[in-house]
């Protein structure tokens, strides 16, 4: 059981990012909370009075990690199939998977594990898409609450009589719309840690009906949107092919690009589409490690940035095999380069890429942190008053002791100015480095206290 | 302290790869070792004779991974400056740390947590490029001697007055040649587990006399070849302007492509080069993580291997910045989907990547395995008798524990097949999940008996 005292006041080095280029190093600073809300941020020189917790010259403090893009009902088949075509891996395993959470028990003990999971690796707020059923997303939403975890979730709907098998196939449109409002409701009554989404699961497997039904759904009650977008050559041909226009272009038909709408992946939306999406407020989650295999193109964030589109990463468990974000940021980095390069011999080096696409480790850790939480629209992410506390402490030790197998350590002469330090950290933490996981001011994860390195 | 029995009997469920593209499953068979050898590898039914180490049920066991290319000076900058040009890496970071290894002691410490590190990573064998420096890089093999890790160890020679720093340049040609010659006797002494290479670091960075001087060295003792080859666009175009030759062709004149030379990177070797390097017995020791960010391309692994080059896999740690080779399979996998569907959305999916280029994670796996043992040429990487017992034990667990961050486990229904289940632990498996490391028949690592998870 954890317990929450009205104030804590955390004395931290920090590393967070308000703006996407900037990255703020906090070298000696107390953050005060209270009730979960960072109430603030100071310089200990400015704040001298007694802390509670001293995490100065052993750790490195971090917003908690935004994952925008969690399909949960695909966690147990995570690391496997990769290597099939799209279609087969979701008609030959993932749909007869998604079909087992009518059973309550079945989605209880994989919703226990993904998430416990999850905040391990320091994800403090995830965007889910549940699966059909209404009982085993509402569960979802309670098990978020229950470990502590921001959860955004969504009961995925669709109707497609073509593109969606029959055991997931939701009745019909008004069903659909009039299920998906029910649980809008319940996972709202679960607490300020739940937020309900509207998840149409991507155009293909929607009819009109549908898409327009969801779309005045969420008109009607603010409720934020959750889709794929673009994804791969045949999803966005496919949509071409049956509207006559962009996937992006489609989505605002049907009202269901807006404020804080997520659209994940994005990898095939033009320029246009990338405006059109940022002028509504909507945006892209960024799921790097998935694209490598199902895309077929490496989304251009660089551009999308430069166009003011809200941009944050995913995971998209289980089209990625990484359980955390943290792996996400440099891939993010890593691919960005390779569509500035190119990736064939056989093409000149001045016609093999795209130039002007890289991104930097400090631009990955916005999407990361500040980027996700203003794409979600959740007040997180940064260390500023106002925002609630969700954090992590990534322990960090000097000097060749062996420990961490991620290999993270700060080494004499080597790491000593503050933003290398942060692009190891930033590169190398993984779960066995994070000694605490904040959400909400509350500690759900970390190390700390135990034997595990 | 660790003890060796003169025979040992393991009891494993274990997975091979004696070919490229045949995963064996061995289902339940006993693995006979005696002195670090395997004698023998036989189903349980016929060999029913007590065992001393019962696996079966709760672990997978593997062979241990070979990382063919790994820089262990830059072991303390793991995870930093990935952002920059390579030349400014080398420049402002590399070459600076690479020089403080005159320092015996820093050398020590540092090769001691590197070693330890990739042991907990289940690297078995690891092909090090060492420092300029004599003394530090006979104490590299040491240090594999005493934690038990199989190293292919090599003092890196570089003599080119304009390309390389002062303080870490050679004297001169016939000065390099000889310090090279000394240190290969003192690391043979060592005993089995280490294996001198001639390493020069690059051609770029070496006189002609010293690029013949190493040849004839290698031709006199036998002694193995390591150095980097086609790496970006910069080195090959550098050789191709001062010899009128490519990469390839150059290491040949000099008489440094030989039986397991093994050739960093190479991602710009054309087919010819390809050919060249496989009729010599030449590899590729493929990097895909390092080459995501310095190669400028997609080393082509499968057109490599239709070429019947030997081909194994490296972290080029620290021009990538991760510490195990388990990663750089599913990398593998991945970059080798880019390059047959392309990065760039606005050119048609027909005419975007190279069809073709895919590898599926078996492939992966056998080089990894068998195919970097076959490219070091040492007798490791399969379970048959006659080769050494370098192994993992990776312990698995059924439905949903929550104890593995990795998020490696086995669901009832979803992970039924051996197959699925190989995927899913080639995929996930983490130093977290590693039970037991075994090199040479002698336990070296793994968090069995440790509340590490």
């Amino acid at each position: 059981m954890t317990t929450r005292a009205t104030t804590t006041r955390y004395r931290v080095e920090a590393f967070h990012t308000p703006s996407p280029d900037r990255l703020v190093h906090l070298d000696d600073h107390v953050i005060t909370v209270a009730d979960g809300a960072i109430v603030s941020v100071q310089a200990r020189r400015d704040d001298p009075e007694p802390v509670d917790v001293d995490l100065v010259g052993d750790h490195v403090v971090l917003p908690g990690f935004v994952d925008t893009h969690v399909h949960a009902p695909q966690w147990p088949q995570l690391g496997t199939g990769l290597d099939l075509p799209l279609e087969e891996w979701l008609g030959k395993h993932t749909f007869p998977l998604e079909a087992r959470y009518v059973d309550l028990g079945f989605a209880r003990t994989v919703w226990q594990d993904l998430v416990a999971t999850l905040l391990a690796h320091g994800t403090t707020t995830a965007a889910y898409f549940a699966t059909r059923h209404p009982e085993a997303t509402v569960e979802l939403g309670r098990v978020c609450a229950e470990l502590g975890q921001r959860g955004l979730v969504g009961r995925v709907a669709m109707d497609h009589p073509e593109m969606t098998p029959p055991d997931l196939r939701d009745a019909g449109a008004d069903e659909a719309v009039q299920l998906s409002a029910e649980v809008n409701l319940e996972l709202d009554a679960l607490g300020s840690l739940v937020t309900p989404v509207i998840t149409p699961r991507f155009v293909p497997a929607c009819t009109d009906a549908l898409l327009s039904g969801l779309g005045e759904l969420a008109a009607a009650t603010g409720v934020r949107i959750q889709t794929h977008c673009s994804e791969s050559d045949w999803e966005h041909e496919h949509v071409a092919t049956r509207f006559g226009r962009s996937d992006t272009e489609c989505l605002e038909v049907f009202g269901l690009l807006r404020q804080h709408t997520i659209l994940a992946h994005g990898d095939h939306m033009a320029d246009g589409d990338l405006r059109r999406a940022a002028l509504a407020g909507a945006g892209v989650a960024h799921c790097p490690r998935s694209n490598m295999l199902f895309a077929n193109a490496v989304f251009g964030v660089r551009r999308a940035r430069e166009l003011d589109l809200r941009v944050g990463l995913g995971t998209d468990i289980a089209g990625g095999d990484q359980p955390g974000v943290a792996s996400q940021m440099s891939l993010a980095v890593a691919v960005s380069q390779m569509l500035e390069d190119g990736v064939d011999r056989s093409v000149s080096p001045g016609r093999r890429g795209r130039p002007g696409s890289r991104i930097g480790v400090v631009e990955a850790f916005f999407l990361a942190t500040a980027g996700g939480a203003d794409l979600v629209g959740l007040p997180v992410g940064v260390f500023e008053p106002g925002r609630r506390f969700d954090a992590l402490a990534v322990r960090v030790e000097a000097g060749g002791t062996g420990r961490a197998s991620s290999g993270l350590r700060f080494w004499d002469g080597v790491d000593d100015e503050p933003a290398r330090r942060f692009d190891k950290v930033v590169r190398l933490a993984g779960p066995a480095d994070l000694a605490h996981v904040w959400v909400d001011g509350v500690r759900r994860a970390g190390t700390a206290g135990s034997a595990a390195a």
